[in-house]
């Protein structure tokens, strides 16, 4: 009989829904409308035959997103989604059977990642307010941890982290001799960034993707940013095509456009307020912090609650969780896609 | 100092190539011109934005491509680009340290991958006038061996195997405890196939890709086709969303359209035909054997030429190792492609 991997057969893993097309998607934190219309036929139309049998490339894009962020291509990696530039990360620089510490709930494929590669995932919990302590986060990493991850801002729980913390973070990582992995899904929702410490340390990751505000998660496309000698080992463990030629073409159109950024986010913004105030208005308890995503208590039960929405084709997120399993996520979109939302939400929670 | 895995650290990696639009590309075996652009422009116009900001769902393609192969979705696993197929089936199937026997020379990321991953890659050599004998890898074959590949028809050197001769070897692997992989990456070039082994044995995959004939290597889109068992366990080592959605459209529609793969294959046909008849009438030796790409033997210095078809704007493939240094692999296009490379050609490498 053949040999199959231990950590791979024991995995347990959850495939994602299918036929979510036919909803109006809240529930994985995608924009639910997508780019402007208008852009996204005229970068189509520049796509020919020629185009698609071609291997792609990704230097023209590198050098442009280089640019934008004001660092160089070598410190660059793309990879095919971040989720990629995690499994690569991990796969590079964390010893079989050490230690990779994350809050939790975060980003579920951190622990799947590492079930799949026999890594040691430690998880720090936050309290039953929703808070998480950086002191546990220290208190966690030792000799045995090569990887810490902070998601900033969190998701499902969006807090933040301020330069302090996460300067102490990378500092005692640097002491026990790990690399520490600034996962920016979420950034433009939150402006603040880390970009800065890629420079000042030599053991920090940052990562940034295209499916969140830029609105290609169809496309699959992560950038993780590093010091050149760190880019230098995880461009060894990627094949020489990772990222589609689709994909590329996309974002190299949307860094030139760079007003498209602040449009996005604009439209954000005025849905989030908007909701927030109905929300509010209608005596809800919600947590809205710095993702497009936003926590609710509803008034009934949430699970009860997410199988009407769907009936009426709005998908939100529930959790099985003794810690989350009062709240529902929500993925915020336009003004016209939350009213749509709303609309639902009241009647079937119960409101007049 | 933070750790670094020792095999990808040692592992030696050369990235593509940059700017290769601008050329005639015959270096790399895609399709230079591509797929019929009527069709492009069909499929493209069904991109929304919506489409490309939803995460990617392959299961619709997936039931469509089962019933054109007649398997079961089950059967299949999808991956971007059949060069992660080969990685995950090797994380998932070979043991750190065991044995992945292949022909030498072949597609060069298995041995890539072999390196990355701490595998130890053993190749069969050719003999001098190009032959391989199946007798080789058989005797290669031991308790270590945890894989053995054979790309069917192989790259650069376009040979075939029988249907006997890789009974022969999925039977030793089966006494050996190993999996059997064929590639088939340049099906349709070379209509026989061993897609039947899958049900008969229990130790066998088949990849497919849709860079070659189905010309979107652009987009990335390998199949690995196997018994439920090998699929559901190379299932669990992929990402949650591994095959982008451009992707998956495309593929989806050529399935929709069977014909194109005649009209494809006819095309090729005509060019190769036509190649081959013009470089014999100029005495030329060459090798057609069944991939979409031909062997021949210069009358000038392979490396110069291959300079003097870059400044024509014509890529062709050349090779450092003893046994090929002596030709040019030529990928085939259309009789116009063809035209093009041969006018460039004749003259170039000193005939009248």
């Amino acid at each position: 009989m053949y040999y199959v991997n231990e950590h791979i057969k024991n995995c347990v893993r959850i495939f994602p829904e299918q036929g979510r097309r036919d909803y109006l998607r809240l529930d994985m934190n995608e924009n639910p409308e997508g780019l402007p219309k208008k852009f996204v036929e005229e970068v189509l139309s520049e796509i020919t035959p020629e185009y698609l049998a071609t291997y792609p490339e990704p230097d023209v894009f590198m050098k442009k997103y280089a640019d934008y962020l004001g660092v160089l291509p070598d410190n660059l990696c793309l990879t095919n989604g971040s989720v990629m530039a995690i499994r690569y990360i991990m796969e590079t620089f964390v010893e079989k059977g050490k230690k990779v510490v994350t809050v939790a709930p975060s980003f579920e494929m951190y622990w799947v990642t590492c079930a799949m590669l026999g890594l040691e995932h430690v998880g720090i919990d936050y309290d039953e307010n929703l808070n998480i302590k950086v002191s546990d986060i220290l208190d966690a990493m030792d000799a045995d941890t090569d990887l810490v991850v902070l998601l900033n801002p969190n998701n499902p729980i969006g807090n933040v982290y301020s330069q302090e913390e996460v300067r102490s973070v990378i500092e005692k990582a640097q002491q026990v001799g790990a690399i520490v992995l600034l996962d920016e899904a979420y950034h433009y929702f939150c402006p603040n960034t880390f970009l800065g410490f890629i420079g000042e340390y030599d053991n920090v990751i940052l990562l940034r993707t295209f499916s969140k505000l830029c609105s290609i998660a169809g496309l699959r496309l992560g950038i993780a940013v590093s010091n050149p000698e760190i880019i230098h080992y995880i461009r060894k463990s990627i094949p020489g095509f990772e990222v589609n030629t689709v994909a590329l073409l996309f974002a190299e159109r949307i860094v030139d456009h760079p007003e498209l950024f602040d449009e996005l986010t604009a439209i954000e913004q005025e849905g989030r307020s908007y909701t927030k105030e109905v929300l509010e208005q209608h005596g809800y308890c919600c947590d809205f912090q710095q993702g497009n995503f936003f926590f609710v208590i509803p008034k009934t039960d949430p699970f009860e609650l997410e199988k009407k929405m769907r009936e009426k084709k709005i998908l939100i997120k529930t959790f099985r969780k003794d810690l989350l399993k009062k709240y529902i996520r929500v993925s915020i979109g336009s003004k016209q896609v939350m009213q749509q939302f709303l609309d639902a939400f009241l009647e079937l929670d119960g409101n007049e």
